[in-house]
């Protein structure tokens, strides 16, 4: 148990954009949100999993949408209480405590702002270990968890609180909701036990959020790299360095979907790197459409001077990138795991292939291997 | 009060297809699923409005999608009550009645599956003196009665609670969520008190079904000419005499959508009555262009022979019809009725004229007036 405060949290933003791979929000906007409940309400206390009581009960809070919209329809604060209110009225009991259902830097932050406003605890996990897209990517998905009941609300004070029969019906009625709500809105779901968390979530990614901001914060105090400082802290894998060629993107079914195309530069000069995205990115080849680094493992752009992430929305042509790759939770590399987040499930025949595999001590083919 | 038998259930959902305009639903449908509750739980017992107590709470029950899909995608019966009962447990209360939401072969029936399967009295109303296609066209829309919380449930057994801040939000989200659920979904809705509904709803519409329905009946057993049995049962107006020539309909956005083309015969010979609908008829000119009826008066088809009523969704080529033309509940016709659903709500620049002002005696013209 500790407490956090408006200061750390700016790590938090920071390293959890690490994390997003392009999604879960933009950092800047989640972190001013959050430290503005933790200025109007005080700090909040962030527990471990372990500390929970295992018949506690907590939900995730969330928003949910296509982030190119919610940079333009920024939330305004405590109107993502709403949701979470609306679970707790639908449930009939208070809640515990709150947690947030994916890294990046809004969806690390915004529960923050609940359990400011609430006093809640916050807990120290997440269910992806990053960012994915739809709603039912989550670890608890792979224990037969349900995500609902789950309430959703906009900021006009419609809400609508859902129950399903698995998370893919989840995912596709809240996003129906969520589009004509204006593409973006807030949620409270995945309703579990503490037994039941500590079971399913990824334990501590609010604290590896941290650590990686603080690492990228340090690294400009420090002088160091800060790219390979942030490869460090994550023991992760720099695939591409390059500047950004082009960026189509456009907002579909709810979605950011597009593609970034980085021309390499230094050792990477005169081939292209293409990085398809939905709301995260999914896949990263080369020209030759060689894949290079696939769903559920980790890619995410760095800022090639300061380290810092850049999310799919933000991202520009002739921005500098270095591109990194990062390992998932095992849990993902399970068969259970690919069907939900796999390659095949975005569309894509490249079989996964475990990016330490193509770019680890060993791996037989520092430019990938052949599928 | 008085108690609705299997019997007297043919009757309503016959005449409830005359006020169903096209859309409710299908007769035959609606029928067997009612008189396959009242089989197995009893007879339902019906109360007027006036019966009802001021302080008792009452919702509507319905199906909601495209009929086009519903006679396909055909509700099993018990499944009805999923919907309701959602309502309840998010209300934490025991409702005291139900009630019909628009007249039509389905809708007017459905709410006696609910009746008889709980054990809760019918109240003789709706909330439309007719059907209409979108659900914020209710008589209570108008004096700012809210129709959520809302319950809508699919066969599957996902369902969704809906609370909004108007009821034009509500149909917009029901709509999607319906689409969802693959076009058809049960809904419970537009909760009220007693004296609520008093001030608000249709009076005695059920009643008005049956005593259609027993008309046509009767003028088979009698051997009376039906159409014009029906027209003198509602106060009518029978425009057209013909055979459809052309009916286009395509399922689109959640709806029936189409038009229907009438060649004329008999006085009505070298001519043609085009009628568009969205589950509903909502507007029939001549092919001049020229406006007989449009909402919200009451444009329905019956058999030239046997006077049934046809909904959109069982018009074929060939059929030979007469067009019968209804005056609509007088608060229709208020500005606010007809913002709500007049002609200019569905895109038509026509300006709404009272079909008794085209078509009664004294009318100007019987051929229709010039807008």
């Amino acid at each position: 148990m500790r407490t956090i405060t408006h200061e750390q949290l700016d790590d938090i933003a920071m390293g959890a954009a690490v994390l997003g791979t392009g999604g879960g929000g933009d950092p800047h906007i989640g972190k001013l949100l959050a430290q503005q409940a933790l200025k109007k309400h005080g700090p909040v206390t962030m527990i471990d999993v372990t500390e929970l009581d295992d018949e506690a009960m907590a939900a995730a809070s969330a928003m949910m949408g296509a982030p190119t919209v919610m940079v333009e329809k920024i939330p305004r604060g405590e109107e993502v209480i709403e949701a979470f209110q609306r679970l707790q009225e639908f449930m009939g009991r208070k809640l515990d405590a709150t947690f947030s259902a994916e890294a990046g830097g809004l969806n690390s932050t915004i529960p923050f702002v609940v359990a400011a406003t609430l006093g809640l605890p916050l807990v120290d996990v997440d269910m992806m270990g990053r960012a994915f897209p739809e709603l039912q990517m989550g670890t608890p998905t792979m224990y037969g968890i349900s995500a609902t009941p789950m309430a959703i609300a906009d900021e006009k004070g419609n809400s609508s609180i859902l129950n399903t029969i698995n998370n893919t019906w989840t995912e596709t009625f809240a996003r129906t909701v969520t589009i004509d709500m204006g593409c973006s809105a807030m949620i409270a779901c995945y309703p579990m036990t503490g037994k039941q968390l500590k079971e399913t979530a990824v334990a501590g990614t609010i604290t590896l959020n941290e650590t990686i901001g603080r690492t990228i914060r340090e690294s400009h105090q420090q002088h160091l790299d800060p790219i390979e400082s942030v490869r460090g802290a994550v023991d992760g894998f720099i695939i591409w360095h390059g500047k950004v060629a082009d960026i189509a993107r456009r907002t579909e079914t709810g979605f950011a979907r597009g593609t970034a195309t980085i021309a390499g530069v230094g050792e990477y000069a005169g081939r292209e790197l293409l990085v398809d995205f939905q709301n995260e990115f999914l896949i990263a080849r080369d020209s030759d459409g060689q894949v290079l680094v696939s769903t559920p493992d980790l890619i995410t752009m760095l800022d090639a001077e300061t380290g810092e992430p850049i999310t799919t929305e933000a991202l520009r042509y002739g921005f500098r990138v270095a591109v990194l790759a990062l390992k998932c939770d095992p849990r993902w590399r399970s068969q259970a795991g690919l069907d939900l987040v796999g390659p095949a499930y975005f569309g894509y025949e490249a079989e996964y292939v475990p990016v330490e595999n193509r770019f680890g001590n060993g791996a037989p083919n520092q430019e990938g291997s052949n599928d």
